[in-house]
């Protein structure tokens, strides 16, 4: 075999304490630790260290922990703090409506999980009424993430979306009950178009049905809703004032103003925010809130001016995923108010942003919604220059072009840790990083994570993070076997027939073996892999990424199935029924291996689906 | 073999016309054409067509071809229409400086073809003084873009950069000066921080020097000559207006400022471009230009804003791609113009928006920067909702939820164009489809197209436009072959060694064979390929996705390395030294061959870069 040098390893990180410059009293400028590489392997390289403070700069970004300012207590229509600023994470509901991100309820949980330790303060679960998996994924995050209280009494409240029935918000109401905070959100379009043409509704119908349906979801016993007037941006605003005021005197305590169709410039959404706080009869009793989605890349520009414009909530998403181009991302908003604490007159929220790098990837993986490089803040290219190794050190201060240290948003964490693992380590020390890495496991788990690990590391010199993440995604966030893969086989090149051999395991307990031809290895493994299942699909997606740093690494593959069969859910804005389509993600040293399990992941969570709408 | 459906193909599209809403005059609503699928595969489906014209819509994008307004004669430092905005594409120089995205000359050559075709003002093609290959890719794209006159009279200004001395003026004039209309571009940093850690100079040896390079710039001949005061963003207001008045008199005819760092606030970065349009003296002979980097995901925001208070150039790159989180990207900041007409008071550009996507892929597809799927306008799900097919139609009229129609970006060429090629299609309708895809070939490449696509269409039903992209680049912009692909065999599974032999061709016209063990097919295909080749890479990246429908499509692999060797150039920002790294794309319908493919045109690429910095 050849001698090659293949991605050598650095040694881990010496130094690890954080320091902070003392020049500026109130803007802490943060330092990237003394270390040469971060566990993202995409992340080629970083500037040397730079050794000393420089004296007189200008700007740069605040210091985001420990949070200056402690959170003000939750109080449904008030914050006691003027400058305080609820962030609203809708990346369960919103963001699970992208094409093909669906997740399972142990992936939502999850993530509800990492919201928390993020600070969120309101955590959209779901839309209870589109499907009984979407119930019971909203109901299981409010009794667990909903009642998981910490010492400074944080819990997030759980919120629950529905449409303007009382079907949708009974149903939306018994999934958050359970929670110490719920909160129903309720909607109905206020604009021209969505009035005549999806709702075929008049003015004085669709405030009817506002004011009634806000008061249905107050006599439940939810002293915490929501009200959003879908499609504001495009809506009359002479009516938006009319039906804002009566929803709040029928008991709505936070009011949400969507661009749902994502077409408002910063300047105009900013006014319109503005202009409902000057006109809407009772504004003062209630929260304002932004929902901007991001049609014209603007979606962050709109939410912080409708901060500056007078909004207490903001509505976001992890990565800024959505339908299609998504919203406003989570770590662009909070870093920006941050970033532009001047410019924004003092407004902060209750984020604890070094969370932020490990739920972006969480979110990622679990949606299968890859990040481009240049995604801002938490892309691989974020904090990277042009690849390679400055060698000549001539960059004394990485000031000159990072207005944030990487480890302000929980970037330089493996290094800070100095935990590198190895096939030395024990069952303790791999436990331990997949807590730092956010995943909480009960022991089996552990256990089985245990031996995959291994089989890893006694062919890798460092398991990196990024190969933990891939073996927990295949092997604890996976729906229910029905099928597994025994063994395979495949023969293939460039010279003849591709021809695989696939042994499955049935939930039934059989052994079934099929071979097939086909173009290439994935495809004959694939085609082997229907003649035992037998359920017709379309496969819409297939990729892989070697995820850590080389061929010899853990190759993840991702594919996107959709049923012949009816697996279908309701569509929140539309109504429409939707075809749901499934995900499926697969691990392994050998590229094919990784495509046979990927597609099994997704046959398997198809399999598992309920598409019974709940009542 | 197994009977699945997999990819059930729509027939092509019956209907083709492009309608117009006639309710406003101004504001032509544009309508999808009545087909149901999309060439893009990942786009899994769109509305179902509405049957009638909606009478009272508030607000919808206006129309965008043809252009309403004649694009005014260029000259260069006034524009004779004050409501023309100018649009700088700078994907080859700044967007080229992504890590891993360096390209081969025949790629830019193409790309600033396709620059020119979407009508871009300015092209600036490189930093020449940067090495060898980017001096030759710059000369090349002026000689042969920078003088293809339409019949309008438009062709673009070929823009090279330079750093603020001599030698880099003078190296991008010997490449930009055989353009029709050549520009040098020429900065140096104004903030304190970069003038006293990276510089090392006084404000008094800045402007100094400032003023002497531009003058130098005007003596060589070039009359076009645009100043940038790098870290604009954070430099003093008062030193700024100094320096860009003494530029002026200097002979600059384009200011432009930059937010190197992307730390400003949309309100902040449009009052910085009224201030200095108030206090610069001169200032009414030059053109103002943005740069606004996207750290914070405000680029797009900050550029609209500076157009707004005066900006009459915009620059800006294709998918938003650049360093570290990348620039404002063209698509978003022409449509965001365009959609926000009425608030920008008729501010227009010269793009033809329906080669936006085109050029989009083009870019995606050579970078290797793959967008995330909720990119704005050019992601995958940019234009879709939820994925699955909203059979009942309920939904009948698209503005509720799409502000601007897919084809106005060129989204539905293939439907429109209603070809589909199959096996019993012609040499041709392959070059014709080629061609409208924006590759201009010459007869040898089409025949070596044509026997590739014969290959692929005896297995698939249909040959989509996504198959015939990875053709060429798989086929056409390659590097000087050193190496070639003879035969592959590969045995894999979980029940043993994977084993690969591989035989290539080299250079030298012999053959040679080599098999190597490894952790799975494609890591002891690459093995084996390294016992051949010697020299020794660091691999890292690694990445395939299938494009078209299915696993029985044609596969694409990217990888990136980099070589143990120097392959150095300069960068323009740092003025370091650093390692530039290679990307290679392989396609096949087998993905181990693909994957082998990449790796060898990765290699090849490495072996013909020539990095002696040109003088």
């Amino acid at each position: 075999m050849a001698t090659v040098l293949r991605n050598p390893l650095l040694s881990p990180s010496p130094s690890t304490s954080l320091t902070s410059s003392q020049s500026h009293p109130n803007h802490h400028l943060l330092r990237f630790p003394h270390s040469s590489k971060p566990s993202h392997s995409r992340l080629q390289s970083f500037f040397t260290p730079h050794t000393h403070t420089p004296s007189n700069l200008t700007v740069s970004c605040s210091q985001s922990q420990p949070s200056p300012r402690p959170r003000p207590p939750y109080i449904p229509n008030r914050i006691p703090d003027p400058s305080y600023v609820r962030i609203f994470d809708t990346t369960l509901r919103d963001g699970e409506q992208s094409p093909g991100a669906s997740m399972t309820s142990k992936e939502k949980l999850d993530i509800a999980r990492q919201l928390a330790k993020l600070g969120v303060d309101i955590i959209e679960a779901g839309f209870p009424a589109a499907s009984k998996d979407d119930f019971e994924a909203v109901k299981m995050i409010a009794k667990e993430v909903g009642n998981a209280v910490d010492d400074d009494g944080y819990v997030p409240v759980i919120c629950g979306l529905s449409r303007c029935n009382e079907k949708d918000i009974q149903t939306a109401w018994e999934a958050v009950k359970f929670a110490k905070r719920p909160r129903v959100h309720t909607f109905i379009a206020t604009s021209p178009i969505h009035m005549e043409y999806k709702l075929r509704k008049s003015k004085e119908q669709v405030i009817e049905i506002a004011r009634t349906m806000v008061k249905f979801a107050r006599s439940l016993g939810c002293d915490d809703v929501e009200f959003s007037p879908e499609d504001a941006g495009r809506s009359d605003r002479e009516f938006l004032y009319q039906i804002l005021g009566e929803v709040i005197k029928a008991g709505a305590t936070t009011l949400n103003i969507p661009d749902t169709v994502g077409i408002t410039m910063p300047g105009e959404f900013g006014q319109l925010i503005a202009d409902i706080k000057a006109n809407t009869p009772g504004i003062e009793n209630v929260i304002i809130s932004t929902h901007c989605q991001n049609d014209l890349g603007l979606s962050t520009a709109n939410t912080v001016e409708g901060a500056r414009a007078g909004a207490r909530q903001l509505e976001v998403t992890i990565n800024g995923i959505g339908e299609r181009a998504g919203n406003a991302s989570l770590e662009e908003v909070v870093m920006a108010l941050k970033c532009g604490e001047k410019f924004f007159k003092g407004l902060y929220t209750g984020i604890n942003t070094r969370h932020i790098y490990l739920t972006s990837r969480m979110v990622e993986e679990y949606t299968g919604l890859q990040l481009q490089p240049h995604k801002a803040l938490v892309g691989a290219n974020a904090f990277a220059h042009e690849s390679g190794i400055h060698q000549d050190g001539m960059l004394k201060h990485k000031e000159t072009y990072e207005i944030i240290s990487p480890e302000v948003i929980g970037f330089e964490r493996s290094n800070e840790a100095g935990i590198v693992l190895g096939k030395l380590s024990g069952r303790h020390a791999l436990k331990k990083r997949l807590e730092e890495l956010g995943y909480e496991l009960n022991d089996d788990q552990v256990q089985n994570l245990f031996w995959r690990f291994k089989a890893v590391a006694e062919q890798k010199k460092r398991v990196t993070d990024a190969d933990l993440r891939a073996l927990v995604s295949d092997e604890v966030f996976q729906a229910e076997p029905v099928w597994k893969l025994g063994d395979l086989q495949v023969t293939c090149g460039t010279l003849g027939l591709s021809t695989a051999t696939v042994k499955l395991y049935g939930v039934d307990g059989n052994t079934h073996v099929a071979c097939s031809v086909g173009t290439g290895p994935v495809d004959s493994a694939y085609k082997a892999v229907d003649l035992i299942v037998k359920e017709p699909v379309t496969l819409l997606e297939y990729s892989m990424n070697a995820v850590t740093e080389g061929i010899d690494a853990i190759a993840t593959t991702r594919v996107v199935i959709r049923g012949e069969k009816n697996h279908t859910s309701t569509h929140v804005l539309t109504g429409e029924t939707v075809h749901r389509t499934f995900s499926g993600t697969g691990a392994g040293m050998d590229v094919v291996v990784s495509s046979v399990k990927a597609y099994i992941s997704a046959l398997n969570k198809m399999s598992s689906f309920k598409d019974t709408p709940s009542t």
